[in-house]
């Protein structure tokens, strides 16, 4: 942490933010400049509100440097986490496809889709027993009915499920029907749910918040981290800026900076980034091209007749396409993408990194 | 709802359009222009996803027009709604300020601020028992004890309390003591916490999340008034942009479109919408100018040493002096504020509006 | 300057960073600390691009501690700056209001805007003959024709003239005509403009970029101070956010930090701001509160024919209304607003602060 | 354009709009509906203010329809604009690349450098004579013997000079070097220097405003479309938002909307869209992905030393590396990328669009 102090700060306001360092804890550095002093500290600094010694009088403005996440961060932690599922796996080379309907809508459906998938070798379903939705008058998803629908589909198929968790009473329910638990944009910064997700044996796969930066976002994945589980993964899903091309603005660009500072997976959800369907294509090969883990995308037998987000949803003959376009980028991409051979993507070189084997 | 094609869009595709509306049991109006065809739609349009429409061949673009709140509309309910409560009232000519620390952090100071508000005519403390952190190295708030002293505090000094829900799960503990329940930004769009507060027999006041337009936030309260709580309070604390001079962007904009487009009363919360004490001041006038119905402000007895927040917090003095110029702006703006007087500030014309008379 | 090593560089890579310091003529101060070490740097650290630092391996981030500006800030000039013309002051106590329609439409409305102004104690008119318009097929102003339209209801009234400058061309006859020149957001950096503005024997308005920091705005003024015109007048007129409830988003609570940082005085628009008349009133009243030094306003004799902004012109009547409500807050804010007596407001303290006697 | 009238809006307040609409030479289309009236306008509505019909009572809002830009959009020119110069062709199949230091720094570094380029297959270089700086006080480039610099180096090796207008005053001697003329983004809402460049006979590279939506941005192209000049080349360089974790956020998803609603080519600077080196080479790759035609990107023979921007540009290096990542990516997605071979890139279809061969 830094003290600028104002080029007319008196040696006796100088003396005071040394007192108010020392009193908590700290070491001061002074560092008296051509035109002002710096005050540099060292020691435990996270438990400190940097603001408290930004309004003592003669403080032009006080700079953390320290980054807060720990467990979340490429520093304590430099090898990409890898996490294995039967189904597939995220992080390393692979490039790892969960696809399919916005909302559980009926059985059929979501067993047709599935099977669909399985055939491509898509080995992940989203489908939302539980939806959060800006109306209270919209279609609030099936909840329970939902989650027995998926757990079926499961059964019937070996697709793993990706579902989201709304909140804590739901929790053992969901954790039971759902290989990788879902938090939503919304719930991002909710701690509560946070905190519950924690003890879930299950890997979440964190979406970020609709105005977080990378920091908050990487904050969200510490309550995780630091609650006992793991296994988290990334999910860059848009966020709000002033355009209004789209539904939201969908920034890849955070995909190297998140590589770079922490060593979670991250995937791309380039349908609600986009919000549209003929937009969904480019924005999945270019999440791919900018070296995302994978994609978490909307997949309906029918769009024009779903019952949420039909808009932004491929149809089974657009999405086949968009399969064999991002395999065809693969290859010059040292990535791995799911294909139809029925075998699970393997690599022949050995992985790094931490390692889950789950179930 | 309108539907605009494309200037080259064919006589099939309008075609298909205009069965595609009938369909959903909607009426469509075909207006043929010089350039292009619009069609208008009417009928319920609430439960349809424009953007299955905006996908078909020849279709430029769907507008909607119906404003999707229907009990947080000024449309539906003309009269300003007006919240009373023993210790004040929200709403109509009332400039109510809700007063205290960011989190409680011991009995004697929760005491003390109290008693010192109460002296002032500030009726309303607030303080967090359950605090939602960036960081889950950060002080948490002290849980269920800090309710208790809530709870001590009012029955000592009969003030009323202001205090966040979190999680469901701490529902029924928070409206025990709670005489407003706060929904915080980050939660305006846990719609699984709304539904729970919706049954609490208690005013709700809801924060406008970081990144929600007006919308966004009136159909979170719409949650909250089609769930049977009539008795929401908003409260606008400062949304996220590009702007880096304050902590966040106080978006004092947003009162006069809230009151035209809606009845519910709207507070200001200068103190997170800037986070440093001496923009506190500035904001808290221009909010009462700008036509809000109150403050949510932190006050601390001891600024320096709060636990949380405590560079964005005023010191007794500091509020003191508030307290006496927002009085010398609210004669001509035809505002009652509060004041040492100690009778409750009355109104001498007969009050308008929805009237809840609490307890 | 601060560079920031990460937890893990080596002794190499901090002896590289300390060369390259010193290479750019600047001092390095090591702080090693429990976790990392960190490098304050003195010295003129204004000439480089802390960037190239960032890069170099064992380097987690760089951070600017120096502002950029120095004429622009409060620490090199602790007064305010005052600005007096014939007509009126900008700074100080003055509440200066400049009052007018989007363009000059034709000589009659003209005159008789500035007539209806004077006699209110208004004695700033504001109209553009030259119009930045987004686009080319819009009513981009009379041009030459409108500035002789404004010298002669200068001539007439008496009435002080601010009208933008867009571009080098039409300096000279702009300058000639204005007592105050505008640049308007869209040329907030402009620098070819800036530079020629910087050369004019006449104040500047310079308003706020769409986009542009506090910091960058003041840069922008450093440009005009730096290039030999001391007499800048900042004017916000709202932000780009994701917020859509109106035109722009007013951003009030950069007042407060303009006035800590820099001494310049700082109108609103609050037409520009909304653009819609009815939320121009509260937003102009906030301002007052807010601390702002005046107003720049849309006043149209029949806004609802202008050729342009009508939607967010008041009309004659509404706009003494405002008048009133302004007059009645300004006593109890210590602020002198424009009134129909005739003579010029004046303040009886000494007042303070560099003045400069225009004319 | 569509009006919407409130719920309770009276027959009277109808008609007042119907006339106000008859008035403006228009034609009213009254929708009436269970809840309320909506009226469609038709006839030549471009010149109208939609905010005048806004504000007259009863009115909810009015929604504007047609897109205000014409020239630039793909309904009024279906097939791609394509542009050939000597050294290279913008737009159908073609990714090409402009790559070169952010500023001439002397003569051996520029011939050095396009050199190299010209050696690799890239054709055209970019390079600032007249550098938009935020600080009065940076490196403002080397002006006029900047321009002698890059007209010397173009004789030498032949490559082609894209370098930036920053005014209508050197607008005679930037065109006389460039083959292709930059605006930058501070002046994309330029309009004078928009009309000039307009007249300009070269190609205008025109880049997106940080703060401009993608109408605003074709509407500025608009300007030199209907200003007479048809090669005009969009390019993506980040807008300003809330993201901390790069200079800027680099809109990728704004080109499939882009080329849906234009036919301009559309490149894409991911150098200043990142702002670090390290970010520079996934963002290129995901541009290429994404549908973009090509990029303008910062390479230096030093990035270390160089006078602006070197912590965002590449070294030769680098480049050379990503070039050859471009390449195997360019098969899979059907683009021509740049090659060492020599000979200019061709295909071997026909192409379509209108092209334009210069020189």
């Amino acid at each position: 942490m830094l003290v600028v102090m104002q080029s007319h700060s008196t040696p006796e306001q100088i003396d005071r933010v040394l007192a108010a360092i020392r009193q908590m804890g700290l070491t001061p550095h002074p560092m008296p400049g051509a035109t002002r002093t710096a005050i540099g500290i060292t020691g435990n600094t996270a438990a400190i509100d940097p603001r408290t010694l930004e309004v003592l009088p003669g403080v032009l403005e006080l700079i953390r440097v320290t980054k807060p996440y720990k467990l979340a961060s490429r520093e304590m932690h430099a090898d990409d986490t890898v996490i294995r599922l039967p189904q597939g796996t995220f992080g390393q080379r692979h490039f790892t496809i969960i696809a399919g309907p916005c909302s559980v809508e009926d059985e059929s459906m979501i067993v047709r889709t599935a099977e669909w998938l399985m055939a491509r070798g898509v080995r992940f379903l989203r489908a939302g027993a539980f939806k959060p939705r800006t109306s209270p008058y919209a279609f609030q998803g099936l909840g329970l009915d939902g989650l027995e629908i998926l757990r079926r589909a499961r059964e019937r198929t070996g697709i793993g499920i990706v579902t989201e968790l709304m909140d804590t009473e739901s929790a053992s329910a969901v954790e039971e029907v759902a290989d990788v638990i879902q938090i939503g944009a919304r719930n991002m910064q909710n701690f509560s749910l946070l905190r519950r997700a924690a003890r879930a044996p299950r890997p979440i796969l964190l979406k970020r918040g609709m105005a977080a930066t990378l920091e908050e976002w990487l904050m969200s994945a510490e309550y995780l981290l630091s609650g006992g589980n793991r296994d988290v993964i990334l999910c860059e899903r848009g966020v709000r800026t002033f355009s209004d091309h789209s539904r939201n603005t969908l920034d890849l660009s955070v995909i190297p900076p998140a590589k770079a500072l922490s060593h979670l997976p991250i995937l791309v959800d380039p349908s609600h980034g986009t919000g549209r369907r003929d937009y969904v294509g480019p924005m999945a090969l270019a999440a791919l091209a900018a070296g995302a883990d994978g994609l978490l995308i909307e997949v309906h037998p029918d769009p024009d007749h779903a019952l949420s987000d039909g808009a932004q949803s491929l149809d089974f003959d657009r999405f086949e396409r968009l399969l064999a376009q991002l395999e065809s980028l693969a290859g010059p991409l040292r990535r791995v993408v799911p294909s139809p051979a029925g075998n699970l993507p393997s690599l022949t070189s050995p992985e790094s990194g931490r390692c889950t084997d789950r179930h």
